[in-house]
């Protein structure tokens, strides 16, 4: 007996960094692939502690059902923590989630219909396209420059847009920010058009030498949706993440949770707030930043030892990623088998583009997962890899188009 | 700035089960009305003492992200317990969700497009309409005797049916059983047709005298999407539950679970695993059907002592719910703020039904969360509100039709 499955159906297909992050189980395997934040930074004893001190005080709490909006609490923690960001957060425009990812899917539930026009970064992250693609959007990509996606609504398609998904920070996959100049100019191109702005800041506490420019969320208020995660910061397997948003979507969008799953972890959300208030990601955030800043150097110095002259690369100022360029005419897709039998891991840079022709000699790599010993090895590898395969293509250009 | 919101936001309408939850939190309500679990059979020592285990034994894993399908001794765990019951379950059939309501969203997604006909009981489980109704589905009523819901396909619409959705086991909300011969007949009907049998079953081990005949997916291998929950057996707050189905349609199912959450928590997982494979549910069950049993019988002997001798009810052989049917021409709706000023919450029958007219005259009554005494109290309150409504209604019958 088949059954019949939903057209719907058609959008979901396999994620390349779900697909590699299978092949990192094989023995020897050192993954630059997925954004796996480091198991070093999981604040292991303080949930362990919070885990008991919930249970033994607000057991009933933890384990009943509770609001679709989550905890109270906590909702306050993130409006005040996005207070202190320049956001005017008010506890009736927060929502929990589980993990960004969800508020990327809420997202479009509430705001994508069939054929709207969605504007994102080129690259950008998969994820977002992925929680997208099922609700039917046209995606239309912004070029960009050095200070990030450029703010011009050229075309009618543009203007109509229904909303525009940037990641300012760090952006996955290619490690940019966006410059305060270039965020003002979107504010002001923004403002007063019914485009919302989409703006997804996993990475933003990851920084290196200084924090990243405020929000631009901070000059859009009442058009912007925020959001947010603990996932890099606390731990990614407790899923959780927050959406802030203005107070009429927030309200659509709690209505969507109770349809889709009714609510968040009763027992995680308090988990989580108990560590919250003890302060335990102020002792965090300095701790992830230098272990994660040791591991960008790693890569970057390994880079630079290991890589052929052609290969090009931006220097990221805070996140997990490094982007990579092979020279043109290089193919990071069918070069992809080959590191994958040095036991190297990456994710082709193909998987990030929306629309139009993505360009097949780009790749990302996460310095986030792997110790600085295994990144040097990794990137030899890699490094040994791409010069066979660029030497090789003076000889016969047709395996790199393979 | 107004935002332009998704038309699928039309959908996303209020609960009337998670409003009434709002005034459950005033001083002195007694409610009757969601289905929360009794706060006594939370095992908050087993769970606290796993809590322990799990983050001192595997941190790592229970921190990290995690496969989308759920770890893979979790759902071997679900497959045994399925077998059990007779369904030949294998690995690659099983999804870990995050509680039966994404179980729900899970199904819209992958078998629900537009117009696609699902076909369901009258009434039915208020979240799965829920759950369902973003996708589209033109819902068909089925008609149902003293057995259940009836497998009768008499127009072409019932025939061309994508799907049906059944709750066999003490249906929420009128706590009716399937009988064993009617899931005979169900079975015999949909063999061979490319109809899904979806059967949720979140009640079944709730029961009372003796277990509930095997599960209808059980007669329909290959064509059943069978949806099973720990919300009632452990803790709802915990959210977690499972989905069983051909293994090509939880290969979708698992791609839909990265675009719209990646995956359910690690650290939950590994939580309820410990407790399943330490034993807590044989220890847990005996004591919640004995619980659930006494708080079935006090309603029903208060109901006995304080209804008027027109209301009716049936007596659930488990789960946790009475069905009451005021005399024709009464409205529970219009009862329900007379109910609630005397500090009673119920839910009025009209909310559980998915096409065509819904009767006025029923209501849903839980007895899981109130202890027996407050259980009387409550019904008392009840039956002096519908007293004095039925008995003024010889007077003016337009107060029970306002």
């Amino acid at each position: 007996m088949t059954l019949t499955l939903s057209q719907r159906s058609a959008h979901y297909t396999s994620s390349p960094i779900r697909e590699l992050l299978k092949l990192t189980e094989q023995p020897g395997m050192i993954s630059l692939a997925g954004g796996l934040p480091a198991a070093e930074s999981f604040p292991v004893q303080s949930l362990r502690a919070a885990c008991a001190e919930v249970l033994d005080t607000q057991a009933q709490g933890a384990l009943q059902y509770g609001p679709s909006e989550g905890i109270a609490p906590l909702r306050e923690w993130v409006a005040a923590h996005l207070r202190a960001q320049g956001i005017p957060a008010q506890l009736d425009e927060v929502l929990i989630t589980n993990g960004s990812q969800q508020g990327l899917d809420l997202v479009g539930r509430v705001l994508i219909d069939p054929a709207s026009t969605v504007l994102v970064e080129r690259p950008t992250y998969l994820g977002a396209l992925q929680a997208f693609a099922p609700y039917g959007p046209c995606f239309a990509d912004l070029d960009d420059d050095a200070e990030g996606a450029l703010p011009t609504l050229d075309d009618a398609a543009h203007r109509d847009a229904r909303m525009v998904y940037l990641q300012p920070n760090f952006r996955n996959p290619t490690g940019q920010t966006m410059s305060t100049a270039r965020r003002a100019q979107w504010a002001q191109t923004l403002r007063g058009r019914p485009i919302a702005l989409v703006e997804d800041n996993p990475y933003g506490d990851l920084w290196f030498d200084q924090p990243p420019p405020p929000p631009l969320a901070a000059q859009l208020p009442g058009q912007s949706i925020l959001l947010g995660s603990f996932s890099k910061v606390l731990s990614p397997g407790l899923r959780l993440g927050y959406i802030h948003a203005p107070a009429e979507v927030i309200a659509k969008m709690t209505l969507a949770r109770q349809a889709a799953d009714l609510q968040t972890s009763s027992l995680t959300q308090r988990l989580v707030l108990k560590v919250l208030e003890r302060g335990v990601l102020e002792a965090q955030l300095p701790r992830i930043r230098a272990l994660y800043r040791g591991q960008r150097d790693a890569m970057l110095a390994a880079l630079e030892r290991h890589m052929p002259d052609s290969v090009r690369w931006e220097t990221p100022q805070g996140g997990m990623f490094i982007w990579l360029s092979l020279p043109e005419g290089a193919d990071a897709t069918a070069l992809l088998p080959l590191a994958l039998a040095r036991k190297v891991a990456y994710v082709p840079g193909a998987a990030f583009y929306a629309a139009g022709t993505a360009p097949r000699n780009t790749l990302r790599l996460s310095y986030a997962t792997a110790m600085p010993e295994q990144i040097d090895t990794a990137i030899a590898h890699l490094g040994g890899v791409f010069s066979r395969a660029l030497s090789r293509s003076h000889h016969d250009a047709s395996v790199l188009a393979a």
